[in-house]
């Protein structure tokens, strides 16, 4: 137990406003939060472990020792609660001290066994299934969250440009894929957003390929797909490398899905669906005959996770909003010959986009 | 749908028998692994998405379109489902084909929105939450397992030793921890098994750091925490480099954490508590005066998870058994001044244990 809440410094204040307001709304009297991102999107808290508990007048910080000094440091203003034992039991004592009786909880980010033993253990307490009440505000960033993105952009970029300089025939994907987060690392990255695609040839071909003992050749093409999280926020790029002439199969593919890419980018804008926009890039490659190939969705959401809302794809209804970053990633691949996507971090603007990313293609 | 499951291989064909084995004992006639490592260990699948359904009969994997050829490849037997969309409906009539009705799963390793989503679409079926049917049957390992976790220590080992040489006064934390990550990976590593710590200084006095800005000094200690995972079994290793003189006060409490880390080695055998290590280790520290600072466990087993059962500390009752390989790491850390831990990787044998790390401390 520590010192009592304070002022709540920006940009939280605001969240926790709105959280609350959307508890109101969903008629909760707490809301916890397990998903380690949400809990940093809203406090600022990056320890490992415990919930977030807001309730109408508090923020509560459910840590371990571990955690003191980083919860003391990033959010002082919340009330910080350092349990000994980690079990649902000493967790559900901590909770019941501030008297919530209708608790919202999101279900696809916590366990059943964890969950169980708070349920049990906070009778006649409620709890409600709501799902991605903070996800859902973390759909639209905020100039913070933006700058935030743009920076590991840069990042990643720097890190490619030190490897496409170095590249040559020879070198494996894996030695690519270590030297490339070594760059990353050395640049200031907190670690990769991902484990990078490095594939060579025929590889590329595969589009969830890692890398492995794959060489590269001098009139083959590299695909690379690799990824920045630095300040917790998260960039996802693709880029071919070409070290001698393009294959001419492989340079035809290349301009199919560099005009995929571009249309689908010339078309963002705020109301448009997610689902129109995979459509406009699909167009370009059903018409080149490739579509078959193109089996992945154009897109997704960025921000403190690699995958977020929304999926740029069929079916996906979401209307575009201004503060959205998503990622265009349009792709052919031809089966044992190679294949080609390119990939870019789009910011959704008032009036159309802004490509955050700046390599050329 | 697949082809007709054929022979199980060595070493499935003995694990999916005791896991059919327990399931009897516990009235199961389905079991449902979400955990990834868990499937791993069953079937040699590395996918990442899906369930594996073991029945009295059969075992099917419930993947996706992603993994098809993963799955062809590494686990031929299997009956392989490839579903369309992975809405817990759609996993639930897959799963209703197999006419399981009493059905096992690890509630630690199931969110709720995914088991609220099955219960309902399997009804009438049960759900029995069985804790670590397999995560026990994976504390003792087999030679085969042995063999890849040495594996793993082995590339850790090299890769520490070109660090060892190649660090400097001046360089960051940062900068050592991206050249460590770079050598592990040249070297074969599938990643790392952790993010490494790197800790310069009185940094080495916060056990949970992380590398930041901190720079070497010539008389200062650098605590280093990292491992590797290779063939998806893991190393975890600390050691200490001192460049240049050692510390008075530093040079001391290293001479007792490896007095406290070889004590507690000496007494690893079958039979003795996980609880027994961890106050042999203890005793030595606390004897010294700086009991206080030792305030995490001795250790932890490892081996497809960085931290698998038996923690080794405080209340622990497990016995000891051949096979279980678990680290050794007693530390000291003295605030504002730096602090020392010394990490080995140690199989339980018959006859006592065998240290399967080799780098000297």
């Amino acid at each position: 137990m520590s010192k009592k809440p304070s002022t709540i410094p920006a940009p939280y204040c605001d969240r926790v406003s709105r959280v609350r307001a959307e508890m109101n709304r969903r008629k909760l009297d707490g809301y916890l939060i397990q998903n380690r991102m949400d809990q940093y999107w809203l406090t600022g808290f990056t320890g490992e472990d415990g919930y977030v508990l807001v309730t109408s007048r508090q923020v509560v910080l459910l840590t371990d020792g571990r955690f003191d000094e980083a919860a003391a440091v990033e959010c002082p203003w919340a009330r910080k609660v350092l349990r000994k034992v980690r079990t649902p039991d000493k967790t559900a004592a901590e909770i019941n001290k501030y008297k919530v009786q209708r608790i919202g909880f999101d279900p696809d980010h916590l366990t059943v066994g964890e969950f169980t033993g708070l349920r049990k253990a906070l009778k006649p307490a409620t709890f409600t299934a709501s799902s991605e009440l903070v996800l859902g505000m973390r759909l639209c960033k905020d100039a913070s969250e933006i700058a935030a993105i743009t920076a590991a952009i840069r990042v990643s970029e720097r890190a490619f440009k030190k490897v496409e300089r170095w590249v040559k025939p020879g070198m494996t994907e894996r030695e690519i894929g270590a030297k490339l987060l070594y760059e990353m690392q050395r640049l200031g990255a907190q670690d990769a957003s991902f484990p990078s695609i490095v594939a060579c040839g025929a590889n590329a071909s595969l589009p969830h390929y890692e890398p492995g003992d794959g060489v590269v050749k001098k009139n083959e093409g590299i695909l690379i797909d690799w990824g920045v999280r630095m300040n917790w926020y998260v960039s996802d790029l693709t880029r071919m490398i070409y070290p001698g002439s393009i294959p001419r199969e492989i340079a035809k593919i290349h301009a199919i899905v560099k005009e995929s890419h571009d249309k689908a980018i010339a078309f963002v804008k705020p109301g448009v669906t997610a689902h129109e926009v995979d459509n406009v890039a699909r167009r370009v490659i059903d018409k080149a005959g490739y579509g078959k190939t193109f089996q992945h969705a154009t897109g997704h959401g960025i921000g403190l996770d690699v995958h977020e809302a929304p999926r740029i794809g069929k079916g996906t209804n979401t209307k575009l909003e201004a503060g959205m970053v998503i990622t265009i990633e349009p792709g052919i691949y031809l089966p044992g010959k190679g294949g080609v996507r390119l990939e870019d971090d789009v910011l959704v603007t008032e009036t159309g986009c802004e490509v955050l990313s700046t390599l050329p293609c």
